[in-house]
């Protein structure tokens, strides 16, 4: 049995990861609104987390918000935004816990399929998910103690109607799909991949 | 005859991009130190050299700055300061500068061989770099106008000999080279591709 921290318990993602991993793991649930509280955006709040709740096995997370607007609307504020939360908020979990992650543990990323595939309103989440995608191949090749870095890319989830009219003909993924990469990334050996789901 | 704006170009990769081009163009050149003064990381250096030197036919970038050391040793101050200079920094070229790029323009940026290919102290310019091509390759859907966008992703440059150790084995380009993946980049009708040199 491994101690997890699933960041973003309280999301559609989130959720199916944590009552996943929760069949064989203990997990400890972090989000910016229940259960152990943390915004990914302020490192501080990211280390304060890891202090109270290591030493750890494994830290996934789920959480990463990021704006949708067309290109013409996006202003540098809103790009900024994007990075300092989806991207140097999951880097965050690097920088300010790898002390907190036990030998042989791993970390899990969320990103998503556009980093590869474009829709409208979407070259803010783009840029992000790229960003997101080589880091985890880089940083792979450096982690110490044989720490494990993947990150999961998941295509829209089937349970986020809303979404669907933004991603025409894009295959729909349901949450627990999505929660079985998280599991490959933390009970299997791979490091430095994206899973895409 | 385009009228061509070329940031960085104080620099090997600049220099010679503003060469290559300047052969059946106007080139604008532009860099922190001379030419036209700009400092990509501040949205608002970026809006006035546009306000200065447009309208354009085309926009090239061969800055960008990002932080190199061991995994262990990357802050997260070090992270945010890559993304606000190559990364927002070149965006900012987009966000600030769109308008005064005529119908059937162009953008290029600079990326690089890590957003897919890791060295040792390299995780902040992977991420970067992995970033500027998911962008591309979305941004060049929803530019209106006929506006293009490409990147161009060099190995490590051959005039660059104090770089060679930490690329042990890669493939060393003259920045001759990477000049003419600009000039395709420019002259050309590609767009949302990422030009490996």
């Amino acid at each position: 049995m491994k101690k997890v921290l699933v960041i973003g318990s309280n999301g559609l993602v989130g959720g199916a990861v944590a009552d996943a991993l929760a069949e064989s793991h203990e997990v400890v649930r972090a989000s910016r609104s229940e259960d152990e509280r943390v915004d990914i955006s302020d490192p501080a709040s990211v280390r304060e987390l890891f202090e109270r709740v290591g030493p750890l096995d494994a830290v996934v997370c789920c959480a990463g918000v990021v704006p949708f607007k067309p290109i013409e609307e996006l202003t540098w504020e809103d790009y900024r935004a994007g990075f300092e939360n989806k991207v140097l908020g999951q880097i965050s979990l690097v920088t300010e816990g790898l002390s907190q992650v036990r030998d042989g543990g791993s970390f899990t990323f969320i990103t998503g399929i556009l980093a590869r595939e474009p829709i409208a309103t979407g070259a803010a989440a783009s840029a992000v998910n790229g960003a997101l995608e080589s880091f985890v191949m880089a940083a792979a090749t450096e982690l110490p103690r044989g720490v494990r870095i993947n990150a999961v890319s998941p295509s829209v989830l089937s349970e986020a109607d809303g979404y669907h009219p933004f991603f025409p003909g894009y295959p729909h993924v349901p949450a627990a799909e999505v929660a079985r990469a998280y599991v490959r990334s933390v009970d299997g050996v791979e490091t430095g991949k994206t899973f895409r789901v």
